[in-house]
């Protein structure tokens, strides 16, 4: 039986199945719902379980349970691990929903409901692939699942579980499904996603607050000079001036930027919802690079003397600034936080102190589109969309995934099927069942070209 | 009789009627002294008519009232018009005080209590030169006083009761003792006082904070956008970049610029009192005249996106920045302020908005030294301490000053005889008897060569 036959021979079911998980509040940044998340964990084995795992296990953490279960067909093939969560968002302001966030329903074609998409109904997807594949004798590679319980709250279990359990995770690919496509016409894979470097620098001048009359023009004010240092961070062409910064960075293959160049976008658009006449980045790179594939440094928060009501004609002692750097492959975050360190120190006048603390970084993720295993996605895609995915490099971080590589040495390849329009973390959440259907068929199809 | 006589004769009865003065807590902040500050105008009304006065008026205000007295010897002789304040600070931390500040001592060569310097027992040295002058029938020229309850909260009445009383306060000069004077065998006059110009300039980029991960790199940071303009309004030669920001201002003479730098100064221990390395300021200007004769641009309040606890990665919608300048003569506040708006609007890139918001300003004020009444003054202290006054630029504002001069027409000589050491608007407030003496000497010699 094909897949599509599959699909719409049982959907009433998985819908059903889906439902039953979106029904339990496994709300993880919520102290109140943690005996959701146990009941949630295990919702996910029955169903894994039933979908034709040879076991599955509940690991109690120190967190939230996670969920692992395989099915090993053959030592010696292939391994997929799926990778997934089922905690799900706070749901406030309630008010603002249509309907209510732990009551599913479907109307217009979608999925509503908090989960429906992140990421309950994504992973869901998988559950169903796998069912497919093992029912109808077509699963030719071992796959594992793993689900966890704290993806919105920062994945500290999964850190050590994975360093823990790597020989239980052993795995040639992982597969998560937890970001979104370009459109629903338009699918696509995101290859990367930037890593992160958070530094906080303060500037002390005199050792106390002074009248700006009295010592004003003789004495470097400590604000002045941190918007001299923040200023000097950036050149005329948008680039960052510490040297070394760029040395790492991965320059990608003019087959890659030419799919990237592919990537529709609507400029006027983009700049109309947010409000900017023009748009100011890296010189030589588009909107979609520069977010995507290209660092940046942009300051987070800048403080000091007095900006309450009125007007104090102060120089004060200190001025902060936090500062973030988004990474991208191969920039490596300590390096990166070292040479800011170092320059910032060296550029700054003797007439202040400088202080510069590293705060918590995070590594870049980039998937090379020669990887085999994003090969086979891309064939998949193309059978079920009839047209290749584009490439997309998210801004945001997902420092897990960089930790999958590290920890596991695997490539993850991140096949979301989501839209910007589902309202993940909002109300109002949905899921396409249009993509609910084709995300089945994508990954069935990816296993097909990942065994071969 | 000479003056230094007459001082000793009557040094006893002198510090008695002080003392009865700094007995009054004519705080003006505090409402609950509200009668303090009646009691207080109506001791000084009783001690300058039995000086000498022909007549003392107390003119009630809607702060608190004005001491007006006057003696009228010729309508055809120079007017000299001494303005004082008989208001003062809070005294808290009272538990720092050594002594009750409203039980007035004389311990160690010094007069302390509230008010001892600041500004009841500078003041009250002028009614006693001008007692001596009518005693001994030395008075060559009419007198008046002036007497505010408001100097410490900004003397809001005094500057309609100047506009309105211009003809009852006419005169040829403005003497006032509030300042400080260089050091106890160094002799100055205030020659010059800076004015005001304070200015929000806030940056817009998008309009909502954004995820710094998906926008950064592609959309302008108004925070790092704002440190770029606030670099640039300081070259590197410390000097202010708005065009038109130096047209205006008095260059000063050689004579005057010898005499500053006469001034004694230590700057290591300027250096070390203030823990910095090195000071800063604009080229080919010593300290002294960098807060004194020099303007200058600095950023009293800096603030924008997340500096709380932990870290957060925004790209935020705004940044403000609250900067000030320190003007001298002749720069005109509103001038200058209209100058920056401009610049700033000019400068700042197409990818934010700005706003620029000009909040209240003063005038500088400026006493050149070839006014008549200047150098009747330094030839006084010349007749008392045997040695030139230094013309000192006080990088403060006091802008009644200014307003003196532009609502009755004349100029002020700022003859202060407090040394830092007295510790005004701080526990333990103390004067010298020396400097009394002397300051009530000097004055006297002031009438003399002045009414010459």
């Amino acid at each position: 039986m094909e897949i599509k036959d599959y699909i719409q021979e049982n959907e009433g079911r998985f819908l059903d199945e889906l439902f039953s998980l979106l029904r339990i509040p496994s709300i993880s940044s919520q102290s109140e719902h943690k005996e959701d998340m146990v009941r949630c964990a295990e919702r996910w084995r029955e169903l894994i379980l039933a979908a034709g795992a040879d076991k599955c296990e509940i690991f109690p953490t120190d967190g939230n349970p996670i969920v692992y279960a395989e099915k090993i067909v053959d030592p010696n093939a292939k391994t997929v691990l799926v990778y997934g969560h089922y905690d799900v968002m706070p749901v406030d302001p309630v008010e603002l929903w249509d309907t209510e966030p732990f009551e599913p329903v479907i109307k217009d074609g979608k999925i509503w409901g908090r989960g429906a998409d992140d990421d309950k109904g994504q992973s869901f997807m998988h559950a169903k692939a796998f069912e497919y594949l093992v029912k109808t004798n077509r699963l030719k590679c071992n796959v594992k699942f793993m689900l966890e319980g704290e993806e919105e709250i920062g994945s500290t279990q999964l850190y050590p579980f994975c360093d823990k359990h790597s020989e239980m995770l052993k795995c040639d690919v992982i597969l998560v499904s937890d970001t979104s496509m370009i459109a629903s016409d338009t699918p696509s894979i995101t290859a990367g996603l930037r890593g992160l470097c958070n530094m906080i620098v303060k500037v002390t001048g005199p050792d106390r607050d002074l009248h700006s009359g009295i010592f004003g023009g003789a004495v470097a004010n400590p604000i002045n000079v941190l918007c001299d240092l923040v200023s000097g961070l950036i050149d005329d062409k948008g680039r960052v001036t510490i040297p070394g910064f760029y040395d790492d960075v991965v320059v990608l293959s003019a087959e890659e930027r030419e799919l990237i160049a592919k990537t529709p976008f609507d400029e006027d658009g983009y700049k109309k919802g947010l409000e900017v006449d023009e748009l100011f980045g890296e010189d030589g790179y588009s909107t979609i690079e520069r977010t995507g594939i290209r660092p940046n440094l942009g300051v987070c928060g800048i403080e000091g003397g007095y900006t309450g009501e009125g007007f104090k004609t102060v120089l004060p002692s200190t001025a902060t600034a936090n500062i973030s750097m988004r990474l991208v492959a191969n920039q490596d975050s300590h390096k990166i936080a070292e040479l800011f360190k170092k320059h910032f120190e060296n550029v700054a006048p003797k007439y202040v102190k400088v202080e510069v603390i590293p705060c918590h970084g995070g590594e870049a993720y980039r998937c090379g589109m020669d990887v085999p295993a994003y090969k086979a996605a891309e064939k998949a895609y193309i059978d079920v969309y009839g047209k290749r995915p584009i490439p997309t490099y998210s801004g945001g971080s997902i420092p897990i995934v960089a930790h999958f590589e590290k920890s596991l040495g695997v490539k993850s390849i991140l096949c979301g099927f989501g839209l910007g329009e589902d309202n993940i973390h909002s109300p109002n959440e949905s899921y396409k069942i249009e993509h609910f259907r084709k995300g089945i068929e994508v990954i069935s199809r990816f296993y097909h070209h990942f065994s071969e």
